[in-house]
């Protein structure tokens, strides 16, 4: 009579279900939030800073004590190694990055790091195996452009290595600086097929969670992104003496375009998004109507063929503008980055490990980049996301409960389990 | 039979049409536009530099050659006297200035000068003695904000004489520079009544005599022009992260703003205009929402009760917005001048002037600024504008062609005589 549900049970959760330690985990939390402490809150830990170099080898003291198998690959990422009782699997990996945006929080990418090395701690304190190998890894780099990750998928370029970081440094200087050799990056690589699972845990970044009361979003997938200069040309002219009839006003070209691609996606079904970041007028004096507008234009999107649609419909609409008006539109891409979709089955399997400890879920993508999105492109991928307060985060005000924090940890390491189980 | 057709002639035209020398005229043009010379067309005369005071040098001795008492008032403002045959009339005052802005075209003001000049001439060849006294003033540094005209009438405080000017030098040590004597401007003051009529000729600036094909614009009066910051705030946010329908973003409430007051203005009967001329976001970046945008708005019109409707409709749009996209909207008020009408008999006879001369002519407002208007508040005051080609000004392409700037100065001496004769 209760064989069957035995059976069921074993499919979903292990045996015995292990709980991660959310006060320890809160704990390292804090103490991480030293290295590069900020008088006015959050951190200033950008990568190759002495801050990062100082938090990464207290994140390295800890995967230590979790009984990993420590080490710094070429790349400069912090690597920790737990074996699984098949040598034969490929290894589940996850983690996340500990650097910073200048003034950032204390949460974006640290929450994935710590809660990895957190599910590490408790197999060793259980002194569990999983079948899998079972790699840590924190990433350098993230908030640079995914240097770290990058550098062990698609690898990067002289001209990657050339640019300079927030440091100061340049990445290739950098590199060296935190323990990886930027002359053997090949060594490093990571190919395809060469892992069974990768799972990052990380803070949503928006409002959605919090606003849909959700305890866990499972992510379906990271947006891709394309990016805009646009120009608007008009002719320039006295703001006094030149009839309204007589204008071809380049700053009314622009905010109507701005405000109808607005209400145009708006009104389009689906999640995509759509923003002007950054302006400027030339001349740019009161008194003159202005010649040229520059701004940016940037769509995000799950579908490439939405991204695309939206294109065609920004430029219909300029097109229809420039007929009114009297200007000329021009649209320079400057940054395309392909959708990448989370592994169905992993996703699955976040989702039953939330149901199974009774966390509301919700399905989302994910709006921002994180080095999910460059593992994504070699093997299985998925993301597990936790509440950001007020959605608010590259700020001091970043922040998520420790109750979230513990409850994201425990979804990634029964997450974990689950996968290992396939 | 005659005797009806020579009494009207006779109201409205001297007995003995005198003609204006346009080649001499355009002559002078050309020899000032050495001054401050650029190497791609037009001049950079700017107020207070060698070339300005070259460039007055030359203009003084033009005002010699015409016969005129010459002085250089304690403005720094050049003074040329021809008395008039009723020494207890008031002056005719005629003039403009010769100061340009940096990269400035060779007719904006210089027009003006160099006709009032050559009307002064014109008398001179014939021996011609007006009833006023004619007192042809080249006002000092009107592109800097009406100094030498300001300087005269409502005059100066310490913060203008204070201000650092285009030449490099302050206000007041640029006075001293040209000749004025910045300790002793109020010596220099015309009161209130103290003069008879003050005509200024003036390139339009704008493209309207062009396109309606008339040689003669009569100046109905100098706009009015109100000036402000408007500061949109909303809430900076990810550009991934954060869903269309949470966003507050400020430009969004710029652009509507901005799309919607064009649209206004345009359809309000009148002759209004209104203008965004700069603009910025911030915190400026392609992938962040902006929480601020800050740019400039100006109205300008005959009627301040039309300025103060017109701000009133944009308060009204901004609340709007404010309520639909969850922004907030600040005015603050840079600047505010009231518009100045055009004395109605200088304007009666400017236009019989240019029809005795079967030129075709066109009522319109000034919508730039001019030493006119500082006149206007002390006496009667008329202007007469000639086509600009393409509406240009204040740029190399800065071009009214030799018949026009001849016809200009001929409707100039022809109506300094009509007004003499009142």
């Amino acid at each position: 009579m209760f064989l069957p549900l035995i059976f069921s049970f074993a499919l979903t959760t292990p045996v015995h279900a292990l709980s991660i330690d959310g006060a320890r985990l809160n704990g390292t939390l804090q103490k991480l939030a030293e290295f590069g402490k900020n008088p006015k809150g959050g951190v200033s830990r950008v990568a190759y800073s002495e801050a990062d170099k100082n938090g990464r080898e207290y994140v390295l003291s800890l995967m230590k004590q979790a009984g990993l198998a420590t080490s710094v690959d070429t790349a400069g990422n912090l690597i920790g190694i737990r074996n699984g009782s098949k040598p034969d699997l490929k290894p589940i990996i996850i983690g996340s990055h500990i650097d910073s945006v200048p003034e950032g929080g204390n949460y974006d990418g640290i929450v994935g790091s710590l809660s990895a090395i957190e599910v590490a701690q408790t197999l060793q304190d259980h002194n569990r195996f999983l079948r899998h190998t079972l790699k840590v890894i924190v990433f350098q780099n993230e908030e640079g452009g995914h240097l770290g990750s990058r550098a062990v998928t698609s690898g990067l370029t002289p001209d990657d290595l050339a640019l300079t970081s927030l440091s100061g440094k340049k990445i290739g200087e950098g590199i060296g600086f935190i323990g990886g050799d930027p002359d053997r990056l090949e060594q490093g690589k990571i190919a395809k097929g060469d892992f069974a699972a990768y799972i990052e845990l990380h803070i949503e970044q928006g409002g959605v969670l919090e606003a849909e009361k959700a305890i866990i979003g499972v992510v379906e997938g990271i947006v891709g992104i394309r990016r805009w200069n646009v120009t608007v040309t008009g002719v320039p002219n006295h703001a006094g003496t030149t009839p309204m009839r007589m204008r071809r006003d380049a700053m009314v070209g622009a905010a109507e375009f701005i405000s109808g691609i607005h209400k145009l996606i708006l009104k389009t079904h689906g999640r995509q998004v759509g923003t002007v970041g950054k302006i400027d007028a030339e001349p740019g004096a009161p008194n003159v109507i202005p010649g040229k507008v520059r701004f940016t234009f940037e769509v995000r999107d799950l579908d490439s063929k939405k991204l695309e649609k939206l294109y065609q419909d920004a430029l219909s609409l300029a097109h229809r503008i420039e007929k009114e008006n009297g200007t000329a539109f021009d649209f320079k891409e400057t940054y395309n980055t392909a959708p990448v979709l989370t592994d169905d089955f992993i996703k699955s399997q976040i989702k039953a490990a939330a149901r199974n400890r009774s966390f509301r879920t919700l399905g989302l993508p994910s709006g921002a980049g994180h080095d999910a999105q460059e593992f994504a492109r070699l093997g299985p991928m998925g993301m597990i996301f936790i509440p950001s307060r007020n959605g608010v985060s590259h700020s001091p005000e970043e922040f998520s409960s420790p109750e979230e924090v513990a409850d994201g940890a425990q979804v990634l390491f029964d997450a974990v389990e689950l996968v290992d189980q396939r």
